[in-house]
């Protein structure tokens, strides 16, 4: 059994490009589905051309694409579309994030696959979602960060909205598909039948505002700006150390009587006015903050977070990705770095899956295709075409 | 067959707390798996006594364990132990996250639990995950957000890293878990066999880290922190608009283009050797910002960002809480936000689910329960208990 793959039985058709469908079929990949990323004849996914590349090739596109088959199709030509309704034939998953319609212009939407195969589940993901005035909005990361209101609760106190670092509203939407999909593949075992999957960036960077909305609702106030400090626990935020800032998180009054009694050795704040009870220290963080600072400013980072983390009571450095892609529990332990082989780039190392399925393993050792290199398995001997079939559409630029 | 819900034969034993693991369970009961919260009598999850309060009762709660069944249990009793064992024979899925370790003090980890159903599915969710050298460490998002990196990459130019606003290590933690708990219930039907799945809030933020970590292996260099600039297109960045910042994302020369014809009106700019390329323009970013504001600052967002988009170039406000909970697309035709009317606070609006599947659609219509509220529907007419038991596990403190 612990051979089994989670997803071995299922036959994912993957349109993706860039960056949160790719995520989204990469997780599916990594536990067994066959995922069959389908690209344009002699052009590939955009971020074939993406930095940072080595001997040439894209290491953002062998990333995100590790454990994929790779194959090439024009959408466009009248027999690619019929080479693509059979492969729907036989599939169970097909997966998109074009801008809604484009699809349907090409002639392959939804209405058009699910009569050849009423049990395939289509998921796209988009920018604005498929429907809704704004839906043929572009949704790049930075409009849904934008939109969502994730960006208006981000920021130094006194300064302005900004954008998480990452692509967080793509990573967001992938991860989201993803539920989509698995909640649709379970509905239809008791179905019987397909369905349509559509998530956006922007319903997903808003459902990430989780309480915010709720504090919004009660007071009315948009949340004011405010660095690393938490509106609803104190001390909870970063602090100077000698080389640099770490976090400390008190969420109650428990581990603040730690700290206060193990780690500063100042008993004496427990009792003070100021600072007795989390509301308090809520509004008089200004005053304690420094308190804090002039004992963590004394020692190291790694000597504040060892000895706060000894009393019982949660910090952590502010790791960088020299810290993170290095860091025994993270990187060695939870296998967040996964070392593959990639027939250009060498040897490298991809992000780890962060669900862990103890039995039946995530497997990451496959890299990602180069263009069209399953061609020849895809459709010769999943589809039946034939040798000269098959060169004859490649000279069409079909294949 | 519309009428239908995708996970209408599942049951979850929900033992989770605060907002993580809570948010798991929340995706799941709105596509209609029968989810069971099991909270401590007389106490119940901590964040009933969180703000926003409203006639007492907490909105925090109320916008998170909306559609949840609500029941009493004392796992620290035996008999109380004895009842969740017989509940796990009929479950399908339980789900905690407290620290790794704690289920198995209390003589009810996943050992346990898989002799009395080798079909369970057991879910965690936890600040470092159930192995690994910090697998026992507290771990709050602020800990998570620290530990993965996040941090590290976002912030002003010139400035310190810095916490996303919203409670972002637990919002992935709980989404990668929902992906997980479905992945298992797949490969269920598979193996015959149910396993364990484990989650941290440190790997989910890790994995969001995307093309990040590919960017450090290969250049051996931490990203610097640049606000809302985006180091691999420009003008990808916020703009200043009469009345605030709005933000323009155009990921290539095209838009580029139609941003100087159409909007600007300045196409001499794309023969300007500063900005002939995408390349060239990230270099000179510095030169083109203020091309640009000089602009835009003439007139409001939503006149900026209106004729932006009609030139076909992504742009958007950057919606505060207000703009997002009103905004027609979001609000109403997303359902981003669900008027729902909970017994004690009222007519409430609550966070929409950012997962659409089209058939077997969310339904967000019953409040979060009252502590305790189904003991006598899950007790009773579940499992069996008689009204005099009940009364009288009730009176010892079990229930």
């Amino acid at each position: 059994m612990s051979n089994s793959k989670a997803l071995e039985d299922i036959i994912v058709l993957d349109l993706t490009r860039v960056l949160a469908g790719p995520y989204c079929t990469m997780l599916l990949a990594d536990y067994g589905a066959k995922v069959i990323k389908i690209e344009i004849p002699k052009k590939g996914d955009d971020t074939r051309g993406f930095g940072p590349l080595k001997n040439g090739s894209s290491m953002y596109y062998a990333n995100v694409n590790r454990g994929k088959k790779g194959i090439t199709l024009n959408l466009k030509d009248t027999e690619g579309k019929k080479i693509f309704l059979e492969m729907v034939k036989k599939a169970d998953i097909v997966v998109e994030n074009y801008r809604p319609g484009v699809m349907d212009k090409l002639g392959v939407g939804y209405d058009v696959l699910k009569k050849v195969n009423d049990q395939i589940i289509y998921a796209a993901v988009s920018g604005f979602g498929c429907y809704g005035p704004n839906s043929q909005r572009p949704g790049y990361d930075i409009i849904a960060q934008a939109s969502g209101g994730l960006m208006s609760i981000t920021g130094e106190a006194g300064g302005h909205a900004l954008r998480v670092g990452n692509a967080m509203g793509d990573v967001l939407g992938g991860t989201n598909l993803t539920i989509g999909i698995l909640m649709a593949l379970h509905a239809r075992t008791l179905t019987g039948k397909g369905q349509r999957v559509d998530v956006s960036l922007v319903d997903s960077v808003v459902s990430s505002l989780e309480t915010g909305t709720q504090r919004y609702f009660a007071s009315g106030k948009q949340p004011e700006l405010m660095g690393n400090r938490y509106a609803s626990a104190y001390p909870y935020d970063s602090f100077q150390a000698s080389d640099g800032l770490f976090v400390i998180g008190c969420g109650n009054d428990k581990l603040f009587k730690l700290l206060c009694e193990k780690v500063l050795k100042q008993p004496e704040l427990l009792i003070d006015p100021r600072f007795e009870t989390n509301i308090k220290r809520c509004e008089n963080y200004a005053d304690l903050k420094p308190i804090i600072e002039e004992w963590s400013v004394q020692r190291t980072i790694d000597e504040n977070v060892e000895s706060i983390l000894a009393a019982g009571v949660p910090a952590a450095p502010i790791n960088d990705l020299k810290r993170v892609t290095t860091d025994p529990h993270i990187a060695e332990a939870r296998e967040m770095f996964v070392s593959i082989h990639h027939p250009v780039i060498g040897d490298m190392r991809v992000n780890g899956n962060p669900i862990k399925l103890m039995t039946t393993k995530a497997d990451i050792s496959t890299p990602a295709p180069e263009l069209g290199q399953d061609n020849a398995e895809i459709y010769g001997k999943w589809l039946g075409l034939s040798s000269e079939q098959m060169e004859e559409l490649t000279k069409k630029n079909v294949l």
